[in-house]
């Protein structure tokens, strides 16, 4: 058994990996922290764990978790890896990073998107992007991953087949994302996330300055072999979980939705988690409720000449923890699927 | 007094033409019916007026209703107001018609989006598009008035400044829109509506087919004097009610959010109902619920050459009851505030 | 025209009070504060209000209170209102209390559910409840007026005609209440109302302890003559606004719902924002969004001897904000439905 | 692996099953049927199941659903499962029934409360009543199990141990339930669960009449060892899952909320999904969400001599599917956990 640790189990994030790897086959939960100032018994705090799981989650110790590890997943707030991670790797434990430390190669993009000074630079070359499916490979390997933020994760899996078959024109991507309120996390409250304020509304926020704007851009610009600089803008609507992102851009060829959605079956046909619909048939996030599936949906407009692709996500799942499992089960040797093999849970 | 009628009182777009004429100083509400086979007490359907208004909603009889009304409202189902909308107008009786078949001025467009034979082309000349930002001196005289639909008015809304000024390319226009479920009405039960199907949830429909693409077309071609071809997606969001509308385009010369919102002020200057924001500061339908507010948010995006303009309505009000209510006032003349003058109920 | 301040304007209770009362015909608002360090324009903070009323809302300055009203609504934390009371009575301003302060005539009760002292018991005697169904007569000529809470409103409304007939034992009452989050003010964040805590759940909180039950034991007590203790249990359920108060009382008699609902609408018959349905059909709460009205269902269960009193109100405005302004109308002379008299706006 | 099937399968209960059993390490899910017209691949129906379980679900066939299990669930309307469960149990197939067909072992309360003849009253004797909390030995060799209701799963489960002790008055017994909307099924459409009817609002329905009352009163009735009636009245709120119901009665001796938490906590110390939380701590229906778990926490309120005690569960899990699967569990020798010991997927 793989022992594996979280440091930030108390999150949003941090809860759905602990409650996803406390069923894993293949790993023993050997450590918890939080940021609290005591220990906590986790059920205290998370209450679907009651009965399940009542075991201590404490206060933060390198040591600790070092020693008790051989895999651990932060789930902290940004700038926390960058200054622990190199501990972990120098004592031979494998860092999964859910932060945005590491996701950026440039560090002048991360230091002007991030605002803030990196702290690690020299890890950054080694830390892996976790997108199983675009760096499979790599990740078998990896020591360090970045896991990918939640809107990239959505967004470049409705772009990847796209852009490597070079047949929208890259100048043109507009990425409209909607998403559900446990992106913001559970630790700092704010006004904007107060019950009365989200309910039966719907708003956009941070209209193209959103910091996951230059990883979508880093990871489409790989793909598509060019530097492409792209339109994002987040919503927030009034569901818990899920991310809904619409991608348009301008064919560079004619095609029709039949032939796209062929493309897009091949380019996933290795990857499990990538559920390409029919023709002309979109997702619902509530079609992926608790599971680590995307499914994709697309229309080509000939009216317009645009292609139109809608991405379904658990921005809790896929968007976080379960594409962190996913890469640590690559990490690892498991069966990609270790631990995630369940659908979403709404019928 | 006004004497005025409610052809379809029992919707929810109906309902709403109820509660706010109602409270009209300058009305008489005179003749409600709707298609139910008896008579009813219209507090019995919308229970909101209890006591309040306990008068009875009669079956529909055209004789009846003309002789009754100096002005007819009809919030029927498709295909309605061009049987009917000749015997008012022959009587002398003014004809404000919800749906939409007296919007689209081209016959063969309308037939060919709305899949049915168009029964009074003769009629479609004289209807004015009712959309008094744009067609206030028409809507003086009008006789027939065509209410726009709810996603048009939002979307015109939000481009017509930048179309009229010439600084985007009408080439490059996408409109991405969320709905709350009761523009799908109340009358038809379908399981796309049915909450559990609804709630928790985000979904694209009619992607690239919606038969709001023409109609917005139709008045963005007007503005730009040019033939104009848009990407419009629209979303269903678990809210009841309000419309966030997300335009993009390409900008054809350089400016700011700082101009743009100037340049946008100064274009709805006339306009009561027209909110304009600060620069990069975006609406909440939650700002409008309840209200004919339309808030228009923008910012232009210097990286990727863009603007990105933001428009909230509530989808009942400003986007069906309440926009019919301004009209009914122009031709009226009452003020366009009369029964209107209310802001959205949430803090 | 009155002239009227708020202090306290900014929250859930006073937004609604500004937004009311700025279209009243018989009063002008003359005065606005908040608790927030400098001035602001209102509609920064309350966005329903752009365009529509772009005052300023000052920091709190007694004096400029004082001198600027006729009638002052407080609409601050517990605490406050006794300790500034006495100086806008003193200078002949009359106040209408939105807090506890001033509720529970008893001040070892008021001092043991609220856990503080009370800096103003002298004022205690010369406050009136501000349930107008009760206390029509004394709020008319009332300078201190405690505005009732929002459970206590919906749950003494749905048993009063009950206990002034004494046809319930009044040991048997159980107030089964649920509301929305608004409930819980705007200014105070916590995890609590944070949108994925709320949504998609409900919960049971301060389960017989909540501060409402003894100002709803006194009221009751006084309208049956005896002293009467409750069980009450406040629900929190995933709306912004409402209460559903379910109440179960043993009969002491034979009846039926039919004659129990004509007794009703006899209590009730000079109170028009007291709305009774027919026998066995019930209030929803949105039947009563947005307005000041309370419905009122019940049921005779002839199996069990009880009956069950199902009442529906807005917490924001019936519970509130509508509540203080149709106290306001007694205390100055207006038509008790001024500015209130409207339907819910949900069709 | 026990052959099982599901006749039923895309109703929101069905689903449920249909998602667990996939992944239960004892059964093989060997046939699924439904009342539509033609076969249908499942996952076109239920896109939750897209990639993961692509079966077919057929026209349902007596003869081939017996050829093919072992063990039946019936999922169908009420009335159904009558006519068709014996030629199942006659064939050696046993038959797990879902509705409500053979839970009342008094034939006139069933057609009294049902209005419906029972059409095979000679198999009410034999049917075992599915709460393993109550009737585990029964249900190891039972042939056919009544699977409980919803609403008499969490009622029940929070009244046993009191009545069990026989510490309360069973003459004062109060339910006071809330349900989510897909207790009212995914195939029968109503205004009543039409999105913008049920969103931001709630009521309660079928006071004092709801069928579940004589099916809450037989079993408390069988543990208090006499006749009881009691006052149940379902709510409905904007939530998909979830029921909370809080219990009230009058207590017949002192006692704390500990001791009684405790007496709670002895009673169901052999039941792993009833967890009982520390005294005067209350749980909400999301902890519980997607688990077969059952959360109940109480207090004494020693002001009134009553007793609180509120339970939560997913009612489509432990209110249905979950329980019906534990009970098979029970009936096939699995370990009554098998399938089902997941927490609920809410942090």
């Amino acid at each position: 058994m793989v022992r594996v640790g979280i440091v930030g189990a108390l999150g949003y994030g941090g809860g759905q990996l602990v409650r996803i790897l406390s069923t894993h086959p293949g790993v023993k939960l050997t450590y918890l922290s939080s940021e609290l100032e005591k220990p906590v018994k986790i059920s205290d705090i998370l209450p679907n764990l009651r009965g399940f799981l009542d075991v201590e989650c404490k206060v933060y110790n390198a040591e600790e978790a070092i020693e008790n590890c051989d895999v651990v997943f932060s789930a902290q707030h940004p700038g926390w890896a960058m200054k622990e991670a190199s501990r972990f790797l120098e004592a031979g434990v494998r860092f999964i990073d859910l932060s945005a430390d590491f996701r950026l190669r440039d560090l002048r993009t991360f230091e002007a998107w991030y605002k803030m000074r990196h702290e690690s630079p020299h890890l950054i070359p080694q830390a892996v992007y976790g997108l199983p499916e675009l760096y499979r490979a790599e990740l078998k390997t990896a020591r360090l991953v970045a896991n990918p933020g939640c809107f990239p994760t959505a967004a470049i899996l409705a772009l990847a087949p796209l852009l490597k078959e070079k047949i929208v024109d890259v100048s043109t991507i507009i990425i409209d994302a909607k998403t559900g309120v446990s992106g913001a996390g559970r630790m700092a409250l704010k006004l904007d996330f107060h019950f009365p304020e989200v309910n039966e509304s719907i708003k956009a926020y941070n209209v193209a300055i959103h910091r996951h704007t230059p990883e979508i851009e880093q990871e489409v610009s790989v793909i598509s072999g060019q530097q492409v600089a792209v339109s994002f803008t987040p919503h927030l609507i009034p569901i818990t979980r899920g991310i809904l992102t619409t991608v348009y851009a301008k064919l560079t060829e004619d095609t029709t939705s039949q032939k796209l959605t062929e493309l897009f079956r091949e380019y996933y046909s290795a990857d499990y988690f990538v559920y390409v619909l029919d023709p002309e048939i979109y997702p619902a996030t509530k079609d992926v409720y608790g599971s680590n599936f995307c499914h994709i949906g697309l229309k080509v407009d000939e009216r317009t000449g645009r292609v139109v692709v809608i991405s379904a996500i658990d921005n809790l799942i896929k968007g976080m923890s379960g594409e962190a499992i996913q890469n640590m089960n690559l990490m690892c040797g498991f069966d990609e699927r270790a631990g995630l093999d369940s659908p979403g849970i709404e019928p």
